[in-house]
């Protein structure tokens, strides 16, 4: 199931959906050039790691198709392998110059988005590798660019697999944040769960935290439950606790930013809270990630940095101010869960019960992924 | 120590903050008439339970001001003893069906506030009870109207006294919602604590939950902090786990808008969370309270009635559209905290730790509170 149409590339065009006009408005953008790609990703029209990572991409292959001059369109994602039907006497320097160029120019979009730097390393590999021939550096390109989709998609299918195992039928589940489709190739990761256990005939229902300080919750996990035809439930982040006190969820589920090697987690800042009370009331606590926010070169969770975000996130919302001026603000953006209150690990190669150092080292030696292998990350 | 001039009689006028415009302007409006009042508690411009007991039986001295025609004021609360300067032949009769006339019209302004039925009660027995000298009926009209303000402000006084002995110097106390002196006689109940052991030269510093969805903590707890020069740092409602998991608070103080007679107490939603992440670091966490929130006639927690309010609480802020339209919402305005997870209970006479039915019944047994007194409680 294609949840969301997050970003993909279609007749030579970007299309996006614009973040920024969400919840109020659906709209969609078709940006014709890397310049575009590049104001999107600034202006947070798309955001997400995994979602700026493959618009990144996308935006080194437009560099390509503009500069080709092609009749028609050269690329399209739903026609992967089409032949590229380049004009005579196409230039490969000249293809290959204007595809790095865009891929310097893109990076300098978001200072900490890992998966974005990554995505333009493959992307320039890809078109350095290619020769002096403009149709194979033209398929190399494209081939790169459907693959970092390609494999997102994949890795994000798998894990709803292996999380909606946990979901019985009729589960009553709690989520914190966009851990959706959204912030990735469309899917999500703890929201792809949730998908996929529905497409699985299960009568799942959502609860979602609005999350503040930035509303992630309320703008982007209820508009894309609600899109979807999922059952979705907004509430306060202070009303979450009574509600798994009054034995009204299944389970919680959400994302994490960084997971140490013994387990310990950082997620946006709320889970920490929700974590305690399903601990209390014994309500299953699962956090749903891709092995690339896996980091097992830091042993555990104190040891994760967390960025404090700016006072005006929290004493103003949309313009409109709602504190004292000149009030102290404490504006964490993440909190740190420790792995003993997690039930489970959600990845795309399992499920990884009561997660500590020894059990998340074994299903990294299964899934063939070492320490050193430093992975992309999703700040 | 006074802290806020929330409500008070000064000079023949109601003086009120007007706490509509409040945390951006600090705005005094000095009401002429008992319609004025009237208008100012419908509008919220005053609220809190004990504040708008106060304001109302204000506002019947008002109509006896007005209907008397006294060349200079009739009343003051600075001078409460000051004996009036009554007209000639000033008319007993007509000054008591002005005062009762009022009592009924402020009784319609509020549906839920006890306090305000219990104050305007008060003030019709201590008019009709004056027989028909006018000067005896303005007498015992405003000796009740300041003894209400009086005996609200000592309450307050003597919970501040008996919760600031809970706190050490430095102490960092983390509080939730609005149980301060915009809410009451200008002191508090929660933050009288805060208050009292400043006064005893404690340094103690607040954090202040910014209480979701109506942001009393952001708009007036702050606010109120703030100005009474206590140091405060505010902070979104899901970032106070962490922050009590790393040690960073001394005790959790809250106010309760009714404790059940095994101590069970319900307030703002947010509380319950609080109280759980307490209970697990091991953080002291308290309720504070006057008599009159405490429910003797209802056994436990699960029999108090939560009300559950408008969605748009949630989904706008000020007028801002912050969710997908004709989404689903949860929005309780309370929660309820089991007694367990109670330190102590603080009211105006003394501290009761361990609060269960046993304490609870021996503590109003000392304090002369009986069950069947059903005193008013602050909705």
């Amino acid at each position: 199931m294609r949840v969301i149409e997050t970003v993909d590339y279609r007749r030579g065009r970007v299309r996006i959906i614009d973040q920024t006009a969400l919840p109020s408005a659906e709209r969609y953008l078709d940006l014709g050039g890397p310049g575009e790609v590049a104001e999107a990703i600034r202006a947070m029209r798309i955001r997400g790691a995994p979602a700026i990572g493959i618009a990144a991409a996308y935006g080194v292959l437009l560099a390509i198709e503009r500069v080709a001059g092609a009749a028609a369109y050269l690329f399209d994602h739903a026609e992967p392998g089409r032949p590229c039907s380049l004009p005579e006497g196409a230039d490969a320097g000249g293809l290959s110059r204007a595809a790095l160029e865009a891929a310097d120019m893109l990076g300098q979009t978001r200072p900490t988005a890992v998966n974005l730097f990554w995505a333009l390393d493959r992307m320039r590999r890809a078109v350095t590798g290619a020769g002096e021939d403009a149709a194979a550096l033209c398929a190399a390109a494209s081939e790169e660019a459907f693959a970092i989709h390609d494999e997102e998609l994949d890795t994000e299918r798998k894990i709803g697999e292996h999380g909606a195992a946990l979901l019985g039928d009729g589960a009553r589940v709690l989520t914190h944040c966009n851990a959706g489709g959204l912030a990735t190739a469309g899917y999500g990761t703890a929201l792809a769960v949730i998908y996929t256990a529905r497409e699985q005939g299960k009568e799942v229902r959502v609860w979602a935290d609005e999350t503040r300080p930035l509303l992630q919750g309320a703008r982007l996990t209820a508009w894309e439950l609600q899109r979807a035809g999922v059952p979705v439930t907004l509430l306060c982040d202070g009303a979450a606790a009574s509600l798994i006190a009054s034995g009204g969820i299944d389970a919680v589920v959400t994302g994490a930013d960084r997971v140490a090697a013994n387990g310990d987690s950082a997620n946006k800042i709320g889970t920490l809270g929700l974590a305690i009370a399903c601990a209390r009331y014994e309500v299953p606590f699962y956090i749903v990630v891709p092995w690339s926010s896996v980091d097992l070169d830091t042993p555990k969770g104190d040891l994760i940095r967390i960025e404090e975000r700016d006072p005006s996130e929290v004493t103003e919302i949309q313009g409109i101010i709602i504190a004292p001026e000149g009030i102290d603000v404490y504006n964490p953006a993440f909190d740190v869960t420790p792995a003993g209150l997690i039930t489970a690990i959600v990845t795309e190669t399992g499920v990884i019960r009561s997660p500590d150092s020894g059990s998340l080292a074994e299903a990294a030696r299964i899934a063939g992924i070492s320490p050193s292998r430093k992975p992309p990350r999703n700040p």
